[in-house]
């Protein structure tokens, strides 16, 4: 069985959540609490010398890291990596600019106010980066106008990628109401069969 | 023909030019100049909404952005890709880890530093990122200490995505000194057939 090390407050352990919710696949999930250094003690780093969750921990006893790493490795031979070279390279660039252009500024900015709930203190680095989150929505917001989904018609796991801190953008300071079509491609992500939001996670597994 | 929209002192740039040097790969390369702002005009945002280089356009007319993304594109069905599951997702880790936790630290100093000459104006910037630089330095001299490349015993494009900062990371502030397992993977990527350095490729084509 997987065993998934990580903490579900993070949308880069959510990723990983969702994607085995919808695809099914049986795991353990370690709580790792990162605001009491879990993830920087021996144990923890003899997993992932770079001390940043998740890591994932195959049935064989092998370790991988990086979120968006474990989705291509978990969805492999699904429908949710698309079969086209061009397409699959263009999911990659989407999984790029996820944790580039995006997560920097938007989870980085949800993290001062929402789990350390220090706004004050961090104002000047929210303030910073301010403008690198609203641009990367308006590079999702102008591919969506004409796209339901990032990569063809059917969502994939760039979708799952963007979709962990976009849906809850509202925590780091971030509103949506700008951003029509990301909010409808959001109702899409959510009525997908067997998909929780973060919240819904949260609420019914609050240890992980 | 492939052409490629960059700069070649911008390491994203080079990792795409290694590649198609190593895989002789036929391509013609548009220079755009970021310090006169071509990558922010609206000829060049029709071609990547996210304003930034390097962008690839395939035969077909298609453009793909990001530059891991691209190496995927360009290495499917050769070496550069290994063939295994598992070390597939893991050359996305550390594809990953290059973007998140190495680039945004080495690649920046070096820009301030070197490309814009202005170590003094941003010397607040450049201290917050050396903890950062260091740390992803030796996460990378750890694997190393015990692997000749990052994926399995060939190289592969984790290895050009690693090196195309790190071989300039002096540029950056950072010294390899206390990384010996680095400089004789540096050395083992100089000596690949038709492996240019970034200084050479500017020596020899200073307008790509």
């Amino acid at each position: 069985m997987y065993t998934v090390y990580g903490d579900l407050r993070s949308g880069n352990c959510y990723k990983i959540k969702a994607l085995m919710d919808l695809l099914e696949i049986p795991h353990q999930w370690q709580f790792i609490d990162i605001f009491k250094g879990e993830s920087r003690q021996p144990e923890f780093l003899a997993k992932n010398p770079n001390g940043r969750i998740p890591v994932l921990q195959t049935p064989d006893g092998d370790y991988l890291c990086e979120s968006n790493a474990i989705l291509f490795y978990l969805a492999e031979g699904s429908s949710w990596i698309p079969e086209g070279r061009l397409e699959r390279a263009r999911m990659l660039q989407w999984m790029f600019f996820e944790q580039y252009s995006h997560e920097p500024f938007i989870a980085t900015s949800r993290y001062w106010i929402t789990l350390l709930g220090q706004a004050d203190r961090f104002a000047r680095e929210i303030a910073d980066r301010r403008s690198g989150g609203e641009a990367a929505l308006k590079v999702m917001e102008s591919h969506l106008q004409t796209h339901d989904f990032f990569t063809g018609d059917a969502p994939g796991i760039a979708d799952i990628a963007l979709f962990a801190y976009t849906h809850v953008a509202d925590e780091g300071g971030f509103s949506l109401s700008p951003y029509p079509a990301i909010r409808r491609w959001i109702d899409r992500m959510e009525a997908l069969p067997r998909l929780r939001t973060m919240k819904q996670i949260t609420a019914q597994e609050p240890r992980q």
